[in-house]
């Protein structure tokens, strides 16, 4: 694959995502929102939810799923609640829309979170918790999407991979973000797995019959994955559930797989975002509290900084650009008529 | 060690921890609150924190670490924030203190959050979350000891076994609820191993000089625990850090284990608390839509509710009293003169 790229800067990039998207149905408030989380995906190294998840979300445009021409609507049940119906569009832009709101709340209340419902969600959760952590606070996102995990003890899919996000800000430096799925893998890298012939890790799901493999294809065609760590993972899948589905009154994901018309896109479905202003309880000095852990982690051999990986990503693909499988641009060629100068 | 055991009342377990709290420097109302999280723990088979943590409680009295006449004190920085102080008394007491607080705020706010400072914790965490679920809200709980895990890829303590603890309520049931070390494993369950002289599965934790280990003795004396699910529950146990340290101005682990008397009691730290209101976001009818989800997993072999196995302990120890191991007894007896009539 590596030999079969094209390098595109970010520029370029976001350029490629708005394109297409306007051609396929977006209008430009919508196209901008899910164009800049694409680029911002690339420019950090998360492929698996960069360009490579523009057909998915042309297709959900094609096929009348997702507005692409979605009005958010945002309101405050209770003081410290941000509730964004948006308006079955995609979720970047009502993320957007609710977050000075959230913000606002946070600060005001001590605690708060957003309720994003009627929303279709198909990227990272690291682009929801960085802009809250800059805004001085401690953030935590999850969703659901589509069944595709079994939970811990079972062989059937329940669960979508259905991630979670952490962030806690630093002083002059970006904050302290984790983002990852609660399955063993996230679907998307068990998808570029299949697409590049690779082998997964043992653990990562099981076959058509319920039996271990190393095979992305057999997961992936009648197969189930499986959560991260044993029953405790399952367990925090299960939490995912009922924060982003039944807390907000939005579908599970076997709920969402039953309604969803299977256009490879995303399925509708909710999110749970909070915000913590720890300026409350944190005390005189808690940027410099904190920093004295993170201290203790870098010093050790071995061990990492969540995020950090995606920020030397970032400083480097904003000089460099980002090396684009050729045959993903062919792709959005012909969806959008662009092509690459 | 079976036949070494002595079976008592939960009335029984409830004197005993009484009447060595109370023999030791606790008031009424600091043993009171103990002994039930103690009794409660014995009650739901949890017996790595029951009798077996009591003469660590009577340490921390005896060598003036926890104040036995703790007076908590409650207070509102924020609408959505309750700050409770616990006078360096155990937890249990400023749990409850706080508790009405907590729940009022939830109910107003929607969501608020509990920071529990100045406090000794030594229990389980769904003693916390259970009655908050009682009271319709769903709840999250996690809180921060003495250093005793390696981060992922580390082999240097760093975090403690932080727990987390997750329920949300059922309709005329106990609440879905789980409750988990986010390390590999419990440090109770660990120390239960090494005192009957059994093995821990690969994965537990490292010896002294790094290397896997089945022997709880070589990861207790000098070796390090292991978090579970490899950088995935690492990241969750530096959340817990985030959460019950950093965000509410109290010790991270590392900071517990250099600040304390190392008298085998708990180490002072902080608790977050978390409840929220799902009748603000869920929707008509919302204890049925997730039993929906409940009810699929229970329909799959293989898998059970978290909280499950707890409440079958109930049921059973309510009639039947817990067996407790005779040497237990014994100690306790030493400490406090009680004997078991």
């Amino acid at each position: 694959m590596a030999a079969d790229t094209i390098t595109l800067s970010l520029d370029q990039i976001r350029e490629l995502a708005l394109t297409t998207l306007k051609a396929n149905g977006c209008n430009d408030e919508n196209a901008s929102a899910v164009a800049e989380t694409i680029t911002t995906a690339e420019r950090d190294g998360s492929s698996s939810h960069g360009l490579f998840r523009l057909p998915g979300y042309v297709a959900s445009l094609k096929s009348g799923k997702a507005n692409g021409s979605a009005k958010p609507s945002v309101s405050r049940p209770k003081p410290a609640v941000v509730l964004v119906d948006n308006d079955y569009g995609f979720a970047p832009l009502g993320i957007v829309a609710g977050r000075d709101e959230l913000i606002d709340a946070a600060r005001s209340q001590g605690i708060a979170f957003m309720a994003l419902v009627n929303s279709h969600h198909f990227a990272a959760l690291w682009h929801e918790v960085e802009p809250l952590c800059d805004a001085g606070l401690c953030a935590f996102a999850c969703t659901a999407h589509t069944a595709s995990v079994a939970p811990a003890g079972g062989k059937k899919k329940l669960f979508s991979t259905n991630p979670v996000a952490f962030g806690w800000p630093r002083k002059d430096q970006p904050p302290v973000v984790f983002d990852m799925a609660t399955a063993a893998m996230a679907r998307g890298e068990i998808m570029l797995a299949a697409r590049d012939g690779h082998d997964v890790p043992l653990g990562a799901g099981l076959d058509a019959n319920g039996n271990p493999t190393q095979d992305p294809n057999a997961i992936l065609d009648g197969g189930v994955q499986l959560p991260f760590g044993g029953y405790k993972g399952s367990a925090i899948a299960l939490m995912v559930e009922l924060l982003a589905a039944a807390l907000i009154g939005e579908r599970f994901s076997y709920e969402a797989t039953e309604a969803d018309n299977k256009d490879g896109g995303p399925a509708r479905g909710g999110e749970f975002i909070l915000a913590i202003d720890p300026s409350t309880t944190a005390g005189e000095g808690w940027l410099g509290h904190s920093e004295g852990l993170f201290g203790k982690m870098l010093a050790m051999d071995g061990v990492r900084l969540p995020g950090d990986r995606r920020y030397g990503n970032r400083a480097k693909s904003q000089h460099q650009g980002v090396a684009v499988p050729a045959e993903l641009i062919e792709k959005h060629n012909a969806l959008s008529k662009w092509t690459c100068q």
